[in-house]
C-alpha cells in the first residue's frame, strides 16, 4: 500500500459541515503527483484537490494530504475515496484497498453524519448466556409433568444440572438455570474473567427452553425468576458498571401467544379469541396466512406463526406505541442497554420480508427515541451489509464477517459432504471485504463471536485443540468489533450442534481448561486498556499459508497480532505500512518480537499466536 | 472458468413462479462434487441442490445441472449464485466470475420478476442528433439581433453551416439545423448507415442551442420546426419502422421558463408572476432556494434554476397529472418511444438529490403507465448501478461501464495533468464489473456510446487514427447493450471539447472517411441479423497487453470479437470456455480465423480488429 487512510481520527474527522480528511502517501518522489478526494455529492462525481500538509514528523516516511468535503445533502451516507495521479496511471484508494480503476460505490469509504452506534459498545467484552444453562440459584421447581405449548403439547423434562443434552427433547428439557443464578455469577464474570456486558438469550415467557417462541413479551419467564429477577439483575449489573442486552424474536410469536392461542388456553379463561381459535379474531390480521388458510410458520414451523408487519396493531404493540414491547424494557427498573433482534432480516409484510428495510429503520427509530444510547444489534447468519449502513442496525451478529470465515479457516467447513479449510489469503479477504463494506463506526460495533447457541462449539470443531482455540480467542478480542464470549467457551466447554452446544456451564473448577481460561481473561482484561482494540483501524501486515499478521492502531496506540493455524515457523512482519511506529513492542502473549529495522521477527509455535503491544 | 452460467435462456428462464436455472460445470471427474444454487429468499440464505441433467450433446464437454428457485417474495430482485463442493474447497460462481469465497450480495446474479426493459431496445442501432447541427431543411430564419434569455440577455449569433464553432458564444451560436432536416436525412440514416432509432438532444423551446434550459416543455422550439415538425418526424420514422427517443431536463428549467421568468417576459404579458419576479409567486415553491434567498442553480448556473421535487405541483406538472410533460409526448401524434432523462441522479427534494430513488421510481411508473413499452434511459456520467436494478431505469448512458473505460484504453485519460492509458486487463475488468452489477436484461438495454455532445470526439482524442476508431466501433456494436452513434462519428467528423464536439454534420461526401463509414454501416446492418449481439451472453476469451478477445453467444448463435490497440501480433483465442462451438467461423471484418482444435488463430494488424461469425 502506498496510500493510507485509516477511517478514524485524526485521518477522518466528522464536523457539523462534513469531513476533514487526511491521506498519507508514500511512493518515489518522482511519482508523487497531485492527490484528490473523490466524493459523490447529490450522486454527482466531484474531485476535490488535496493540499500537501506538514505533519511535524508524526507520520515518518509519509507525505500527508488534507481536504475537507461537505456532507452529501442528497444521501444518508457520505461516500468518498482518493486518487493520486501518477505517471504509470492513477492510484485509487477505496475502503478495500488500492485500485487501478476508480472504486465502485460499494468500495467507497462511508460515513453517516448522525447515525453512529453508541461509543460505549466498542469498549465492551460481552458474554452470551443461554439462561437455562448458565447458572441456577435457589430451589428449582420440579416441572416434570407440566405440558408445553409448542408444536405438540409435549411434557417438560426436568434434567439434573450437567446431565447430557437430549436431542429428542431439545426444546423441552430444562436444567433450571435462571436469572438469580446469573446475578450470583456476576463477580465471576466481571472480576475473574473481565466481562463487562451480558447478552441474554430470550427470557420472556415461553413454552420452550430457548424461548424464541414468545407467549408474553411483557413478562420474564417465571421459571427464570420473573420480572423481579430481571430488575435485580439490572441493579446488580449497574452496580458493577456492566451492560445488559436482551434478545427478542419479533418476526414470529409462539403458538401459545394470546394473539394466536393455538391451544385455546387464553380463550378458555375468557379473553378475546386468538387468531387460531376464530376466523373472526381481531388478532387474525396480526399474522401471515397462506393461500390454504393455514398460518405461515417461520421456516415452516407451525409453532412459530409469522407476524405480519403490515398490521398497524402489530407495529403499535411491538415498537410504535408508548408502551410498546421494544420501548418498555428500555425503561427503569429494567433499563436494558439494547436489543438483539432475532432473524431481523426476515421480518416484513405478508408472509415474508417485504419492506423489511422500512420496518427495521422504524424499529431503530423507536429504540433510539427511547434511549439514543441503546445498542441495536441484528441477527444475520448471512451477509448483513445492507443493514449496517447506519440507518438500521448499529451492529450485527458478525457471522458473515468474522465467525464463519474464522471457523472455516481454523476448523474447516463442510459443503455437500466435502470438508475443507479456508485458505489464509481467502480468510483475510473475507474479513477485510466485510469491514470495507460498512461505515467503520459500525464495524467497531460489530458483534464478533466464535460460536453461539446456533452453532456447535468451536473447541469441539477443533477436536479439543486448545492451542487453536487460543488462536481463535486472540482474533476475537483484537479484530475490529466488540467481542462476545459464548458462555463456557472460556473454560473449554464442548458440544456439537444444537442442543449439544447448550450444555450446562460446569462450575467445577477441576474440570476447567485453566490455560484457556487465563488466555480469555488476559485478553478480556487487556481490552479495557487498549484504545486501539476498541477503536483503532486495522491493517493486514503479512500472511503466509497458515498464518496472518495484522495491526490495530490509532495515532497514539498500536498492537500487532499474529495467528498461526499451522506448524511452527519463523515469521517476519513488515511494519512499514503503519503510519507511525511505537518505541518498542512487548508481548502480551506468545513469543517476544525481535525488532529489526521496520520489521518484527519471531518464532511462532505450532498453532501459536502472539500479541505485541506498542509502548 | 470451470462453471458457466450465461444469464439468458436456456440457462436462465423466468416463469410465473420463479427461475429455471441451468449451470454447466467442467472439471476432472474426481472433482465433480454436488452443486447447489444459493438464493436469498426473504434475505435468508438457502442452498438448493441441483440435479445433473442430460443435455443431449448440446453442450459438449460440460456437465449440466438443473434447479428451480422461487421468486423472492420479500425483495424486488431475486438474487442467486452457485457453488460446487470440491475436494480442494468449494468453487463459487457469482455474476462476476468464480470465487473461493461465497459471493457478496452485490456479486449475485439478479433478475427482476416483472420490470424488464422493453425487448425492442436491444435490437436497435441508435443515432444521436444534436438538432441544430445535423441537418437543415427549408429556409432558415436569420435570427441575428434576437436576444436570448440565458445567463445574460446575449445576442443570437447566426452562423453559416459548417463554420467553426465558437467557444466564446458556445450556447448562442445557431447553425440552423432542424427537424425537417432530420426527417429528410432518414433515408441516409436507415438505408445507407443502418440506423434504426434516433436519440434527439432536447428540442423543447429554449434560449440556447443545446436546449437543456427549457422554457416550455409543451412546445418544440419553433426554430426546429415546432410541434408539427416533430409530428412529421414521428410519422416518417414510424413509416420506416424507426424508433424515436427525446431528451428532457427535469432537474432544472431555464431561467426564462414562465415558472421562473427571470427576465419578466411572461409577467409583462399578464401571466401569473414567475418565482424570480415576486416572492409571492405561486411558483416560488417549484424551485429550490438557498439560505441567502437566491435560487439554487444547477452546478451554480443561475440560468438553470433547480426544481424542488418536494413540490407536488412540480410532480403533477412533470410526471403525475394526466397531461404531465412526460406523459403527453408519449401520445399520438408524437408517441415517442421513450425518454432520455438528463442528470436524473441529481433530481430530488430541496437543493439536491434528496429522495432521488423514490422520485425516479415514480417517474418510471408514470412513463410505463402511459406506455409499458417506453424506454426509460438515464443520464449518468458516473456509476449508475443503483439506478439499474430494474425498478428505476431500463438503461443508462453507459459512460461508467463502456465509454469511459473504452476511451481510457484507446486514447488514454488525464488526471491532475498526467495522461495515461488504461491497461487492457483493467479495461476488461471495468467492462465486466459493470455488467456483473446489474440484471442482465438491463445490461442489454444499456446505452453504449463512444462519445456525445458532452465529450470531445473520440476520433480527435485518437489524433485521427481511423484504425483505432474502427476498433472502437467494433466494441460499440458487439459489447452487450444497445449502440448509439454520435452523429458524424461514422464519417470521421472531429472536434475537441464542447462546443467543438458539436460541429455541423458534413454533407459533402468528398470529406468523408469512407472506410470508416463502411465499417460503421457493416456493423450496424449486421446487428439486425445477429441474435447474439442483441441478446447474447458475453464471455472474455483471452487478453494480452494491448488486445482483448470476447465472445457473444446464445444457445444458437455465436460471434468472436478481437480488438487490438497495439502493434500487429499473432493471437490464439481459446474457445473451450464456450458452451458449444459452431461448425465454422467466417470473418465479418478483419483477418480470417484459423481453427485449430478449440482454438482460433489469426494475425491481427496494428490497431486491428476482427469479428468472426459462427455459422
Amino acid at each position: 500500500m502506498t496510500l493510507l487512510h485509516p477511517p478514524i481520527p485524526p485521518w477522518c474527522v466528522a464536523t457539523p459541515d462534513g469531513l476533514q480528511l487526511l491521506l498519507l502517501s508514500r511512493c518515489a518522489q518522482a511519482e508523487q503527483g497531485p492527490v484528490f478526494v473523490r466524493s459523490l455529492p447529490d450522486n454527482e462525481e466531484l474531485l476535490t484537490p488535496m493540499q500537501a500538509t506538514p505533519c511535524h514528523g508524526q507520520f515518518p516516511g509519509w507525505l500527508a494530504w488534507r481536504a475537507d468535503i461537505a456532507w452529501d445533502r442528497g444521501n444518508p451516507l457520505t461516500l468518498y475515496c482518493f486518487v493520486q495521479a501518477r505517471a504509470g496511471g492513477p492510484c485509487w484508494l477505496g475502503s478495500d484497498g488500492e485500485h487501478a480503476l476508480a472504486p465502485t460505490e460499494a468500495q467507497n469509504f462511508r460515513v453517516h453524519p448522525h447515525q453512529a452506534p453508541p461509543d460505549w459498545v466498542r469498549s465492551q467484552v460481552f458474554y452470551q448466556v443461554f439462561p437455562d444453562r448458565f447458572a441456577a440459584a435457589g430451589n428449582a421447581t420440579d416441572r416434570s409433568g407440566e405440558l408445553l405449548h409448542g408444536d405438540a403439547q409435549r411434557p417438560v423434562r426436568q434434567a439434573a444440572w450437567g446431565a447430557p443434552t437430549d436431542p429428542a427433547n431439545a426444546a423441552t428439557t430444562f436444567y433450571g438455570g435462571n436469572l438469580p443464578g446469573l446475578t450470583q455469577a456476576l463477580p465471576y464474570l466481571k472480576n475473574e474473567l473481565g466481562v463487562t456486558a451480558i447478552y441474554l438469550n430470550p427470557i420472556f415467557a415461553s413454552s420452550s427452553n430457548h424461548r424464541y417462541d414468545t407467549s408474553d413479551y411483557t413478562q420474564v419467564d417465571v421459571h427464570l425468576g420473573g420480572n423481579p429477577a430481571l430488575a435485580e439483575l439490572r441493579a446488580a449489573t449497574e452496580q458493577r458498571g456492566m451492560r445488559l442486552l436482551l434478545d427478542i424474536a419479533l418476526n414470529h410469536t409462539g403458538a401459545d401467544h394470546p394473539w394466536f392461542d393455538r391451544w385455546g388456553r387464553h380463550t378458555a379463561v375468557g379473553q378475546t379469541p386468538g387468531a387460531a381459535q376464530s376466523a373472526d379474531s381481531p388478532y387474525r390480521s396480526h399474522y401471515a396466512w397462506a393461500d390454504d388458510g393455514q398460518v405461515v410458520g417461520w421456516k415452516g414451523h407451525a409453532s412459530l406463526p409469522v407476524l405480519d408487519f403490515a398490521s398497524s396493531a402489530v407495529q403499535q404493540a411491538l415498537y410504535a406505541a408508548p408502551d410498546a414491547v421494544l420501548r418498555r424494557w428500555l425503561r427503569p427498573p429494567y433499563a436494558i442497554d439494547g436489543w438483539r433482534l432475532d432473524v431481523i432480516h426476515m421480518l416484513g409484510e405478508g408472509p415474508g420480508a417485504l419492506h423489511n428495510a422500512q420496518h427495521v429503520r422504524t424499529i431503530r427509530q423507536a429504540i433510539k427515541a427511547e434511549n439514543p444510547q441503546a445498542y441495536v444489534l441484528g441477527e444475520h447468519f448471512a451477509e448483513a451489509t445492507r443493514w449496517l449502513q447506519g440507518d438500521m442496525e448499529d451492529g450485527a451478529m458478525n457471522y458473515f464477517g468474522f465467525t464463519h470465515p474464522l471457523r472455516a479457516w481454523l476448523a474447516g467447513y463442510a459443503l455437500g459432504g466435502v470438508k475443507t479449510r479456508l485458505a489464509t489469503a481467502h480468510f483475510e479477504a473475507a474479513l477485510r471485504r466485510a469491514v470495507a463494506a460498512i461505515p467503520y463506526a459500525n464495524q467497531l460495533a460489530q458483534f464478533n463471536l466464535l460460536g453461539s447457541h446456533d452453532t456447535s462449539r468451536l473447541l469441539t470443531e477443533l477436536a479439543g485443540n486448545e492451542a487453536l482455540m487460543k488462536v481463535a480467542a486472540t482474533l476475537l478480542f483484537t479484530w475490529p468489533g466488540v467481542p462476545c464470549i459464548y458462555y463456557g467457551d472460556e473454560i473449554g466447554l464442548q458440544g456439537g450442534p444444537d442442543p449439544d452446544c447448550r450444555r450446562c456451564f460446569d462450575w467445577d473448577h477441576g474440570h476447567w481448561k485453566h490455560a484457556l481460561f487465563e488466555h480469555f481473561a488476559l485478553l478480556a482484561q487487556t481490552r479495557a486498556q487498549r484504545a486501539e482494540w476498541q477503536g483503532g483501524a486495522v491493517l493486514t501486515l503479512a500472511l503466509g499459508g497458515d498464518w496472518l499478521a495484522y495491526a490495530r492502531f490509532t495515532a497514539q496506540a498500536a498492537s500487532v497480532v499474529l495467528v498461526n493455524r499451522g506448524p511452527a515457523l519463523d515469521v517476519r512482519v513488515p511494519l512499514a505500512g503503519l503510519p507511525w511506529l511505537p518505541a518498542r513492542w512487548s508481548a502480551l502473549c506468545g513469543p517476544d518480537a525481535q525488532s529489526v529495522g521496520t520489521e518484527l521477527r519471531a518464532h511462532l509455535p505450532a498453532g501459536g499466536q502472539a500479541v505485541w503491544l506498542g509502548e
